[in-house]
């Protein structure tokens, strides 16, 4: 999906929200237990009841490890089941020496259909760039995260320039990509950091993890991080997938994702100044 | 597996060898593609060539991954056919914020019976800790890699202090874990930083990749790099899994494993005095 493509969908569904596809087979309701594939059970009522709510999903491929290859296998059927009006995120945090990264890039984009994929910056420039070969995907690179332990390497200022490391990466990893093909994660947790964010990146895309269970603000985030082409994609997982946890969890979900929506559509009505 | 039965396999066979699994469908002997799963076969010839002459067993999970669900059940397999006897490193290079880490622990240590699992440190501490509470299973972080991108962000220096992001990674780090569950990789193409490596982390093995295939070297890495525990696991993949690639390649790569073991060989019975 390109960048023109992304922000059409969010301006027709008046939504910037990715929802978060953590499933976890410890925390879905009992009832789906029964089926053969739960999980995937799970994601399609999930996004049968979310789909005209949201811009994107996100599948945390954590969760989908943790089953082993059954799990692998309700990733893929995931991924085939996501309708493609929507951008998809493979959230697997990946980066290796070239030849290696290559191999993930070939998972993800082609054994699979991913749009995009989460990586790590902490090996450089050729951890990064096999994934930035293909056309019309996305890197989304980790910038500032959601998390405390972004302060233990993140935040901690570099020697010859005085800005913090997750700075450095945002303006070299530009010298990679462009905003046609890269994004980077900033949580949701620092508001406050946007605007410098927005100084360095003024035109790439965000993928804003931590609001709902992690405590982010919406408005802030909104007011702060806001392009001429919206320029968020915010997140929100165990906040909406596990809204309710019995016979109605969809609609429980639904309901969840909506009061997101109609939070991003006054923002939205207010900056397009409809 | 805890670090003195990791010594003694180490003085039992005069090794210090790891045997990357680096399997690549496209790089297998085309006899094999006649298997029920190639990548399995391949990997169990390589382990019944080898076994004897190396201590470890590095399945590099980017190309289990490239094959989807089947090459995740190719992986599952091949973690059942190493000998208990060895080491086994899922080289995954995951980290994520506390709740998905702990997914990719059980992933790696609960629904596979990996000892260890190769993580990026960028995320911080609650990134690293869920792998670090499972008992005698090891995190082997990031700290120096042997690519070319090392330099874009772990060799930059941190003001507060004038080191090199990845010392403070190595420093950061030994808070969390010890010498006995926490371990470092450190690329073999920059032999001459071992010295400082090891004031820094004077006991704790390090993972070496690099020599072979990227040109690092094994007597450099040894000298400066040992421990009176050895404290290290030098990584050989390409260099040894396609030795050849006819009918004879599994005798090819033994022949290949033991030119490394007997270089080593050599510098175990120097250190240990022999």
């Amino acid at each position: 999906m390109t960048k023109e493509e992304l922000y059409q969908q969010i301006v027709e569904k008046k939504s910037y929200l990715c929802v978060g596809l953590d499933t976890d087979i410890q925390r879905i309701p009992k009832h789906l237990l029964k089926a053969d594939d739960p999980i995937y059970e799970f994601n399609c009522r999930i996004i049968d009841a979310t789909h005209d709510l949201c811009v994107a999903y996100k599948p945390n491929i954590a969760f989908y490890e943790a089953q082993g290859s059954k799990g692998w296998k309700s990733l893929e059927k995931t991924i085939n089941y996501i309708p493609l009006t929507h951008f998809t995120i493979a959230d697997a945090k990946r980066g290796d020496i070239g030849n290696t990264s290559s191999l993930y890039a070939r998972a993800f984009f082609e054994k699979m259909d991913f749009d995009s994929i989460t990586v790590a910056p902490y090996m450089g420039e050729d951890s990064v760039k096999p994934f930035l070969e293909f056309e019309d995907r996305w890197v989304i690179l980790l910038g500032l995260t959601s998390n405390k332990g972004s302060q233990d390497f993140q935040q901690t200022l570099q020697g010859e320039s005085n800005q913090p490391l997750y700075e450095k990466v945002l303006r070299t990893a530009q010298t990679w990509g462009t905003d046609e093909n890269l994004m980077f994660v900033v949580g949701a947790t620092h508001p406050e950091k946007f605007k410098e964010i927005r100084a360095i990146a003024p035109d790439n895309f965000l993928l804003v993890p931590g609001i709902g269970a992690q405590g982010g603000d919406l408005a802030a985030v909104s007011e702060n991080g806001w392009t001429d082409q919206c320029g968020l994609l915010v997140n929100s997982s165990r906040g909406i997938i596990y809204a309710g946890d019995g016979e109605d969890f969809a609609q429980k979900a639904r309901g969840a994702a909506l009061k997101v929506q109609q939070e991003m559509e006054k923002i939205i009505d207010k900056k397009l100044n409809l």
